[in-house]
């Protein structure tokens, strides 16, 4: 069988992320033992890094060894026992796995469904539970399949707080791209996933549980039907105790190490306004161009993924392949009522950079332009241009 | 945070295994994404080679995205709903987790109790099923714990499928070290792990899933609680559908791309031969020194993971931490009624080497003598060494 020879794309879709240089070196570091003292050191390093990452010094602040994925079945496995209600704020694709999981583990699912391109509101949360309290509110923070960006989350959790509800958030395509504050917010359970924001392949999905939801975990009356994402079993590999529960994944760990380094030598909130001027000025160049953002509240716009509609006469399908085999650059379609109709477009970790919007913008502006469409392609450019330089 | 700076360590522990440069190569090549079509490329690549190395012809043969103990929770997850019945030959550590994890998915489990140091008996299966009927009978074929290889797997199949059971069997420290014949054997349901006679890092999970196991999740009457082992999802993400279910772990599939293209250019017969001569060349060592092996048989003795008892006088923990601070060399330790007793010795893809077999004859040979032990080091060194020249 012939070696792999993967081609060297520009990663602009919903994630991965392009991967800096220093996390493939951490990568194919020599692999050690996963209980070897040297790993041990690194685990150690790896959650004090994820606390800076998160904004906690929640204790149980670990990396779970699935993709992001396993950090939304994580949570809810462990969050939850059969009976128990839930509330899930559903206005995606990611919230709307939440009650298909939930209802595995047994729980009692209550769905507030919000419109699609649009966040849900603080009075929706309230109103839900106050019809009939909860155990967990769920929601998503930046929803990879439109683009929305869930905003007033400290106001969300004070109200769950009040009805004696916790609130879980998934932050996989938001963390360490645009702010996110765990203990600020009060949030008592974050997960998210290593391939977006963070720049590290997939593989791992970084978790953190708060002090109420460890009493969730301590009052448990039955034991997590997953023993491969059992945090009680997790927590003591993690923690001194160092009880064998899996066998580490050693150099996706090395290369997280690597990833949450360098956005602690960026510094967090450095990394979060390039998320926000990077998306800046791809909403201007796009706009400028003369295409329609999904999202209509510009506040409610995820700097880290924008959903932008096709406009008219252009073939969805071939601007996306074209973008893939003539400049090597990789965007996601539209997902379910969008599919056919929109673009999902990342910025994500190193693909927040203005070589990425403005490569993006001429070459798209380009394709569109062949196909006929009316659009004002060097317009979109020089204004992304602008933002970037001003 | 400085760069971590791992050790180069040599791996004769239960795994991880010395991963060889290709692998390493493979895991640093560019992140592309999970809907990429060079990476479905790259997805079928790894089922055929992971097909060649199971030894089977089993369409649905796949790796699942964790460590070997998600491939463990997969199949039982899978096969089991509430109230199946379940046999499960406990002999050590990784036998003796099964019970607990299907019991949490709501089997009803029959154990049969084999003595630590010996494998199960056919005739112990057949008594089991005798008594009452299951719908699977789970055994392991290289019990990392022990050093224990099961023999007879294709009696015990048929014993299973004459009494209307699957046989599922767990190949994460023998798979790609010693024979195992997935079709020739009839067994149903298989699984391994990356880390050990594979010769990749830790993190995803092999396994194959029979004709006689797919018709069980065809016919399952309730949803697989964890949604993200549910096979019947994640099948339709490496089949022809490629339906989105999880963000592959791209680089870590690279990687077991590497491993598997490794064993087959080294020709799986020519490999299992490779470790069956150094683990003679081990064994002999050990006993011309003095030191007593704790498999008795030495038909059931697997040729990837000897279990070694800690000679009187010695002190078994600072004879680890010495052959891991002076020689840069990693053992186990024993587990359960043999901790602080034995030590467990790897022999897995690159480290079933002769340098690996004289490295430690040599070096716990001496620090073995240092410590007052009555052993005959240089014997243990000329007898290992007659076997690899002979």
């Amino acid at each position: 069988m012939p070696e792999i020879d993967p081609p060297s794309r520009i990663l602009m879709g919903p994630g991965p992320s392009n991967v800096p240089p220093r996390v493939y070196r951490a990568l194919m570091m020599p692999t050690v033992g996963h209980m070897d003292p040297t790993y041990f050191k690194t685990m150690d390093q790896v959650q004090s890094l994820l606390r800076e990452a998160f904004v906690t010094k929640n204790e149980l602040t670990i990396a779970i060894s699935g993709t992001g994925m396993s950090g939304m079945e994580t949570s809810l496995a462990n969050l939850l026992e059969t009976g128990d209600e839930i509330v899930i704020c559903n206005g995606g694709v990611f919230s709307g796995r939440m009650p298909e999981i939930a209802r595995r583990y047994g729980a009692n699912v209550r769905e507030v469904k919000i419109p699609w391109g649009r966040a849900t509101k603080p009075e929706e949360v309230a109103a839900a539970l106050k019809e009939k309290p909860a155990k967990v509110v769920a929601l998503v923070h930046g929803e990879t399949s439109t683009g929305v960006l869930q905003t007033n989350i400290k106001e969300i959790a004070k109200i769950c707080h009040d009805a004696g509800a916790i609130l879980l958030v998934d932050t996989v395509a938001s963390l360490g791209g645009t702010d996110f504050q765990t203990d600020a917010w009060d949030v008592d359970v974050v997960y998210s996933g290593t391939q977006k924001c963070l720049g590290v392949p997939p593989g791992l999905a970084p978790i953190t549980f708060g002090k109420r939801a460890e009493e969730i975990l301590a009052k448990r009356k039955t034991k997590v039907t997953s023993w491969y994402f059992d945090l009680t079993l997790i927590r003591d590999y993690w923690n001194e105790k160092r009880v064998y529960h899996h066998t580490g994944p050693i150099n996706m760990t090395n290369a997280l190490h690597a990833g949450l380094s360098l956005i602690q030598e960026e510094g967090l909130s450095n990394r979060v306004a390039r998320h926000a001027k990077m998306a800046k000025a791809l909403h201007a160049g796009l706009e400028a161009m003369g295409l329609k953002l999904f999202v209509q509240n510009a506040a409610e716009r995820c700097p880290t993924l924008t959903t932008v509609l096709a406009p008219e006469g252009c073939d969805e399908v071939l601007t996306r392949k074209t973008l893939l085999e003539q400049h090597n650059l990789e965007i996601g379609g539209g997902l379910g009522d969008l599919k056919g109709k929109a673009w999902r477009v990342g910025l994500m970790g190193e693909g927040a950079r203005p070589n990425h919007v403005l490569l993006f913008l001429s070459a798209v502006g380009g394709i569109l332009k062949k196909q006929g469409c009316k659009i004002h392609a060097g317009a979109g450019v020089e204004a992304a241009a602008a933002i970037i330089n001003g």
